[in-house]
């Protein structure tokens, strides 16, 4: 092992300090670029509550509200307009993933001249990494991408249909302040797609990293076991806060470096995630229920003795030596049947896609990111035509 | 689960990276105060490749030489004065754990006017927990404290033999560089009491801290099964690469947060020790395979589920309902076994400790801190009269 970590963000975790938001952010910025989704947040009150909190320390804000799902280019482009026109000197992401990691980007473009879409993995030579950003604040309302205690943000091109990634030290949310009670009213089928969006951070750098990193195994595992344990009580009751709060610590540990640290993972299963959901419609942690496992089921062919132990130690399944391909089998169709479980679809059918694409889905995939092979980078690395099977597998 | 969380370290970690030492530092400071111990590192050529690394990038440095184990308060007041003399702008600390924390701790000094002791823990009402204090660089020599990258230190009032310690924001280094080369050439005692020392860090927080913080308990399991799985490796070969790394990064897991985060938990284990070291010239982890095995069997005692999950979980022992006790009691036996096969003392009479000064101990264990009732912190808390009955039952 050989690596580099730094996390800098100060976290801010418990049932009630929404109401704590604004002495938590007072050291940042006088003026906040309030950024926002949908609309639930007003309708829920959880806006009222923010601003109440941000004024109650003197701060003022602008609101860049209707931040989509699959947070689009054109969105990020004009919350910098706003940020800029009315002078802000912070930027507050108030709702899910979409909105925390367009937030993150917004607060980057304000420091930079050109096109914000340089500062994206998209195969391009030259991209800019971004060096410099407004202080950012998360304070997410759903427990799944992980984006309030990291660096990295996902934003969609809408006009190339590229969806894709940027990892920067400046991104890092300066405060994650991250309260349970927001997440209470979250619908099964997003609080399940978060579920799966959790699951598969970890299992993205169990199986893809490399080799001999025992401790973070032991962690990554330790947030799967505890995923399955305490999101089905979150499914079941969804104002159980404890279950709410073991589910987003879950989440935010998933994806803030402590289980990926020192394993110089790939991410392939969201690199083709992310290309049907530019694509098509669909909430990014159903497609994954729908990759992950047909990319195990495919990865397990080259490496049955690394599937064969997650089968062993997160579903205690018996692995005999000599059948470590059964095993491993057996613990990919355990983990599917538990997201199907949770309500997740497992199939490209069962959210509209067709075989009519798997080509140019390989291939916006590999266009974003690919070794010098021309492959996918993961372990396996895929080319085209096994990104093809994987997806027709999973029909 | 309600906490807040912050380790603004940056992590250097990995065979070879001693080499980058003058790279990694050089944002912080040009005249740096290089704190060393009793001499190993000039002996073995480490503190020679260190400042030929710092010399590249021009930081030149005064060197505070000798900070014994146990690192006294005087050795702190020197360092303190050399630094000002000096006028250096910031501190490394290469060596273990002890030059580590006085080089925490004289980095604070030298930003504060009165007595550095003010700053550490010993049940005064007036406490100066420090604010300030020039850039801290850590570069330790020994898997052990995991001081490399938390914001703690354990300092000796040699005058009254108080053993104490002082946590605050900013004493976390600026930068960690964490080479397990440089612990190829630790004996296999030291490499024993390391591993003892980071068990223990992270039994405490699994046996002291809140209920219901799953994802630490499996972090916790994972450290510990971690050590135990690659501690022997590196003692019947030290000089096992791999098995330094994975020791090293065990230690500095155990203690950098990741561990602990919300779960409060108390130390009473290291407050009983400090006590036995700041006494007797013994070595830190030594003490602690004394302290632990007795604590655990007197805890069992209240909590005896918590100490058969340890059991099952740990050692994979059968956890039959009912029997909970005598699991409790197999599971802290095993580990108890496991610390003897490392060559740790697990008696004080191994020590050279006898009955004479057992009161002595739990009044200065209790003197540094305690509860409203009078009682050392932790599950349970402990009179004196319990602290008195746990030593004697670890004679």
């Amino acid at each position: 092992m050989k690596f580099e970590f730094q996390n800098p963000t100060h976290l801010v975790f418990g049932a009630g300090t929404l109401a704590h938001l604004g002495e938590a952010v007072r050291a940042y910025g006088k003026h906040a670029l309030l950024v926002t989704g949908g609309g639930s947040v007003k309708r829920n009150g959880t806006f009222d509550r923010a601003i109440s909190s941000l004024k109650a320390y003197g701060i003022t804000f602008a609101e860049c509200p209707g931040i989509e799902p699959n947070p689009k280019l054109s969105s990020v482009i004009t919350g910098t307009g706003i940020a800029r026109h009315e002078g802000c000197d912070m930027v507050v992401g108030l709702g899910g993933g979409s909105v925390m990691d367009a937030a993150k980007v917004i607060a980057a473009s304000v420091c930079y001249q050109g096109d914000p879409w340089d500062m994206i993995m998209h195969g391009q030579e030259n991209r800019r990494v971004p060096t410099q950003a407004l202080p950012v604040i998360t304070v997410p309302t759903l427990a799944a991408t992980g984006s309030e205690m990291n660096g990295t943000a996902v934003i969609t091109n809408e006009k190339t249909s590229v969806k894709s990634f940027v990892g920067a030290k400046c991104l890092y949310p300066k405060v994650a302040l991250v309260d349970p009670e927001l997440t209470l009213s979250v619908p099964p089928d997003q609080t399940a797609f978060g579920i799966c969006d959790l699951i598969t951070h970890v299992t993205e750098s169990y199986f893809n990293g490399i080799d001999c990193t025992p401790i973070q195994d032991r962690f990554a595992e330790g947030v799967i076991l505890t995923a399955m344990e305490w999101g089905p009580k979150a499914l079941s009751n969804g104002l159980d806060i404890e279950a709410r709060a073991q589910v987003q610590w879950a989440s935010i540990v998933a994806l803030n470096g402590w289980v990926q640290v020192g394993t110089a993972t790939n991410y392939p299963v969201h690199m083709i995630e992310h290309v049907l959901s530019a694509h098509h419609d669909i909430a990014h942690g159903a497609g994954l229920a729908i990759v992950n496992p047909a990319w195990m089921r495919l990865a397990a062919k080259t490496r049955p003795d690394r599937f064969a132990r997650f089968a062993q130690r997160i579903f205690g399944l018996p692995a005999p030596s000599g059948k470590e391909e059964q095993t491993a089998r057996e613990g990919i169709d355990r983990l599917e049947s538990f997201l199907r479980s949770t309500g997740c679809p497992t199939r490209l059918s069962e959210v509209n896609i067709g075989d009519t694409m798997l080509a140019r889905y390989a291939q916006d995939s590999l266009h974003i990111i690919h070794d010098k092979d021309g492959r996918l980078p993961g372990r396996p690395p895929m080319s085209e035509s096994d990104i093809i099977e994987l997806l027709r597998s999973a029909l």
